[in-house]
């Protein structure tokens, strides 16, 4: 009998019970799943960083902590934390989400749509944009949601740049990796998408010098995570026209509060976190396997790096 | 020596005569183009319907008509037409840009954009869109330009059906073929794309019936040609809520009528035809192509059924 906890707010229960046991009842899993549970009987923690739990010493049998979400940096330096964990990666649903979320709105900016959504002086200018091969596209961080959404936007003729810590190799893409090749990355970028994950490294990346680095008039998509923008350079740069439309997805505080000044700013989207997020069906999937290995002695899927901090 | 006339409004010639007789010396053609030309001595007229010639009978020696443009609803019934006439099928240009422009618009509705883009009361309601494999999309008119947006939709994960006048074959993608499937096809389609060629038996295509077969809120895409919808019935489902939305791109008079209830309409957005335009340097290969065929006694490319009517 495998006792698992799932450690998540309330309203997460709902969403993920069911999913979660048929996932486990389809790998022949003998379990008990539970959001309460004698501590000294857990086994594996489903895991969100806002379920209250963040004392992991209290569960001395339990064998991995097994996050619902893709981005870890709130438990990742957790010191009680000494067991496995493993982040989401979530093709089915996550990734195929942030791949429409990403190609829609890059689609939405290359094409000028907001010009003609909000027209209230039924202005008709009969201007075609330019085509997907001219418009060059940057994405910052280039793992799995990454080189999903630049396969996909390569796909579709644009021209893109993928750059990570260490260069990927996929193909129709320009991949660029490591420090040194960050602002090539960035130079001439007319479209910046922000996917990287957030550690000390990437706080702050997209400061002003950077902004300063992209083609004039250019675009930021920010569907990663909020502090990877410094947000006074990116107002700044708004405000100076360097950057003509801020499309983000995500903010140091969330919700974003009435009185932030993305808000009323004419040039930001504010969208309210749902670029991506995991689907119950294919997370329990990919929690139940997880689950199945630590059984069978198989390594894990998705262990984080806790040196690289995702 | 080959005689080519350039009919088209005067302002085309500007964006035409380069990128024509780069096109024309690339394949070493002896040749004249001129936008004026004694009519007797006229071998290939590139054409547009708006250039004032409508009198076919006046070019003795003209071999082919070649149009700029893809749609010929406005030339192929002239009856002093009796040479060839060809259609522009400008897949690096005009295939490429209309691929843009439905994936981009399909997403954008897909994604919900529009409650972020405009927001003035900063409501944050974090719930994610379903999934484009949960979505679907239906494209009436499946010939060059149909299928291309087809690929390009069903490879992002949409459901897709491509209905024609005769079935089509393309991988990942429900075909239907003749008038008895088309309902089938419409029947609870989430988004509709119109791009069917202007025909009488394409003429409000989508009226009031048609409408209602769709998903309750479905969005309607028109990239084709104006008349393809009864504009009173689109009006009347977009009040009942049958329809959530109509992009259009198309309309019955262009520029759209500074009247026109579309403009005031809070769930029409108006794109003033731009949703794909034939680029100059790749269209002019294909004229170019044309004409080395006629010379050559080849066939010539893009013939127009002119039973058909396109």
């Amino acid at each position: 009998m495998i006792h698992i906890l799932f450690a998540a707010a309330p309203d997460r229960w709902a969403q993920y019970e069911h999913p979660l046991t048929r996932a486990l009842d389809a790998l022949g899993l003998d379990y008990v799943l539970s959001p309460e549970m004698d501590p000294a009987q857990v086994e594996y923690i489903v895991y969100a960083p806002n379920s209250g739990h963040d004392d992991f010493s209290l569960f001395p049998r339990a064998r991995a902590v097994l996050n619902l979400w893709a981005g870890v940096e709130n438990v990742v330096n957790n010191p009680t934390l000494t067991i496995p964990l493993a982040r989401m990666v979530d093709d089915e649903g996550l990734t195929q989400g942030m791949v429409e979320w990403v190609t829609g709105h890059v689609l939405r900016h290359h094409l000028g749509m907001d010009a003609h959504i909000v027209n209230p002086d039924r202005r008709w200018v009969p201007v075609a944009p330019p085509l997907a091969r001219d418009r060059p596209v940057t994405i910052l961080g280039f793992g799995t949601l990454g080189q999903a959404c630049g396969r996909a936007l390569a796909g579709l003729g644009f021209e893109v740049t993928g750059w990570a810590r260490s260069a990927k190799d996929v193909p129709g893409v320009r991949t660029l990796g490591g420090d040194d090749t960050l602002d090539t990355a960035l130079a001439g970028a007319q479209i910046v998408v922000l996917l990287l994950p957030l550690t000390e490294a990437t706080r702050n990346v997209l400061d002003a010098r950077r902004l300063s680095l992209l083609a004039p008039g250019a675009v930021v998509l920010n569907p990663g995570r909020g502090p990877l923008i410094d947000d006074d350079a990116l107002l700044a740069a708004l405000d100076s026209g360097q950057v003509s439309h801020a499309t983000l997805d995500v903010f140091r505080v969330e919700p974003l509060p009435q009185d932030h000044p993305f808000w009323a700013h004419p040039k930001v989207t504010v969208c309210p976190h749902i670029a991506s997020e995991t689907r119950p069906d294919s997370a329990a999937r990919v929690i139940a396997e997880n689950i199945r290995r630590g059984e069978s002695g198989e390594p894990f899927l998705h262990l984080v790096d806790r040196a690289a901090g995702y």
